[in-house]
């Protein structure tokens, strides 16, 4: 009987961690965001010298009331799921756990310090939580396009950055250490800057044939990044149409890619 | 009777200020177009210090001249209307109060001689005019489109603003306050400025590792720019498809794709 | 019979200068494309401080003879056209004399020399010759694409700058003239500058809120940069479409826009 | 019989070399895969000047064993194909050759030691590996997708240097040599940097026209990267379109939107 209500207990306790169709899982949820949000905010605000200077405990308590909120939750989620350690280890767990772990390390190890801002990845958890409400399936179409031309944007990026060691490279060699490209790895930093339009200005060729190539770049830059868009819009548009088509094979000739209306097959004229 | 006069005298100044159909309503409406103009430039121009010096005079008195009869518009069509508080309480009617007071606030506190700038709102009236003209069509659509792709824009803009909160974090983490990188809050807004491949080189990363997620930052933002791209160019498109076109088959011949208003068939002339 | 042998002459003229078919056509053409490039890059060479002390000579040897080239050209197209005087005033008419006069003005008032930079127009004549080539077609795509989607980006521009004036109105007040923005102009500048995703850095803002509305500029300029994309194409893709359409119009009703392989009217039945 | 079986050894060879389909061709293309990325890695180390006096030595062990393996391999292809000639002239018969020769002429003529970058181009023989590989599928179709709107894009291209040829000289005569603008071409590249929206901030206008022309500059250049953006979604998405559907209607049930490949309806099962 003791593990009946042990197990009642952790239904309960699922409930209102995990789902958000209940009164008490929906406000567990909106305290949970604010948590964050509140702790997001605090960990920035604890970053700027001056304000820490000022209202360094005040910060220090509101960062220890919201670690140990988000220990207990970390505790309760580990026990209110059958399988523990399959949580543990997910994607979300170790957010996490990652999300109480640096205010420890930064009591127990002083020195450790830096490490405090990783506390920022608490803003990950805010993607749990969202995934419970509605407006996820706008997301959900966007994932979806980028997911289909994934491959084709990795085919992209890769020709860029081959693109970007090729012309940094040039570009060391034209200009060298004098302005300011000290190194090849350095030389490609200031190709991608420049590639990808962002241009800081750190770094800029003087020779006017390292100008001459810049010139080059800079249209390069300006004129593919057509090709991501076009890719992406294209993933966009013939998704609405590859709605009409379906999974299934037919039965006769295992020719593929049927309209989702069709009740015969295009190929040899068996019925689906 | 007397009321009825008053109504009278209402309905023509209706006419006068919200119509744009007889000729004293456009003539109303070319003088306001004007008068806005002239104030926008005027307030231009007395922002810069040596123009003021010359002209300061000059441009005060133009200042009152608009002042005043923005003013009595002000007061004409909070008499014109039937339902005055609805047009003060409307978003035309605070741009149009906040068009007026900023001078007269300078007069009566001139410790708030700043807030002379918000004259600049009187931009916006330039939109309810143009409402009236013909060429609102095309941003009709405009707006549709954008209006339609809104909540995935929304997603997408959530999206970019956790990555670049995270980003900067952990730019932060790298480049320390030394490398002018002096808090997080700091270092999200250099991480927005390269993600959005805006790159003003106020800030910019000095440490080799810095530089390196540096270039991913900015391949990233040159890759992710086609989401929203992809997005309204996907909303227009699925629009002026629909406009057009219906799914009818003629009875008679089979032809399809007819135009949405078309009676007859364009192939054989069978009514549809 | 005199006046056939000028005909004759105005003829055989109007074939070198004005038509591309004819073996000498084509070889004025190619002389006359020559002709511009060599003058262009000698502008350029003149104007580098280092060059024009040792070449400054023969760059203006060049000159000249290109310009005795280009005035006795400009002559002859005034005489071989029948209506001179339109050619005159037409947009190349001025280009072509616009190609010639600052040589002289140079000569005539030493002290418009800086008006002697204007020679670079001679590079818009290049698209004349151009004209007369086949790899023009992919052009007239491109700007019939641009002319039907012409009013909304004319409307998308508009908004774009009510905004940067409004945004930079705004700014100016947050940073102040210390920050560098020392006028609202300047403001609008530096607005327009981050919008567009440029970003010198010859101003930026150093308060908090002002790098936070800066922020929300940076996105906004990064995402409405879908809008113009989005416009021109889809104006490209349903131009593709369109190509169905005929300019054919119903002989019994009037309607208009029939697909090309009608033959009956959609809207009356009528035979086209 | 001698003749044979040097002909099997370089049937073997090629085998080995040129194919990925037997496990000894896998082999060597992974070996070379991790060879070139090594050899690019360490090519960058020894431009950065602290690493290059430390491991100095240790890079050029590991430079020489390469760039022997390399040269072994060139010998082996010239031998393997049976037209030399043909593969020593070919475009990664030329990358090859390139790839040895550095090393050796840095050997012979340390003079020429900057000539030692143009290893990098070895970075290029990555595409012939991952030739042999699958994903290039996705590759196939956005250089199919380039290829079909090059044209336009060359048109669009030549347009905006023209463009920016001349614009860069009006800034030229507007700024002139105080503000950086010290040439022609010098504002030739400002004026590509800005309409590119790269915008280093190296050279910015200070007069107030000259900033006035400046927002011109940067409104197009945010307007027109439309252009080839949109060139490029229309050219993938009609590919998409013209692939998969064709127009005909079936005889018997007239359902539409057949696969081009079809031969009978979807629908009812009729021959098409």
């Amino acid at each position: 009987m003791e593990i009946t209500k042990t197990e009642k207990l952790r239904k309960k306790l699922h409930e209102i961690i995990y789902e958000a169709d209940t009164p008490f899982g929906k406000l567990f949820d909106l305290i949970l965001l604010l948590l964050i949000i509140i702790s997001i905010v605090a960990v920035m605000l604890e970053s700027v010298a001056s304000i820490r200077l000022v209202y360094g405990k005040e910060l220090a308590i509101i960062e220890w009331i919201i670690t140990v909120f988000f220990t207990l939750e970390y505790i309760g989620r580990v026990i209110a799921v059958k399988k523990p350690l399959k949580y543990i280890f997910s994607f979300y767990g170790i957010i996490d756990l990652l999300a109480t772990l640096p205010t420890y390390v930064d009591l127990l190890f002083p020195g450790l310090h830096f490490l405090v801002s990783l506390r920022a990845v608490r803003l990950l958890r805010i993607f749990r939580i969202l995934k419970l409400v509605h407006f996820v399936g706008a997301s959900n179409q966007l994932v979806y396009a980028l997911k289909k031309s994934r491959l084709k944007i990795a085919v992209f990026l890769f020709s860029v950055i081959v693109l970007c060691i090729i012309l940094g490279t040039i570009m060391y060699m034209i200009e060298g250490p004098e302005s300011g490209f000290t190194s090849i790895p350095m030389s490609i930093y200031w190709t991608i800057v420049t590639l990808t339009t962002v241009g800081f200005g750190d770094i800029t060729p003087v020779t006017p044939f390292g100008q001459f190539v810049s010139m080059i770049i800079m249209i390069l830059g300006y004129g593919i990044i057509a090709v991501p868009t076009g890719l992406v819009t294209a993933e966009f548009m013939s998704k609405g149409r590859t709605v009409h088509e379906n999974t299934q094979v037919c039965p006769n000739c295992s020719a593929d890619h049927h309209r989702d209306d069709a009740k015969y097959c295009y190929h040899c004229g068996h019925t689906l």
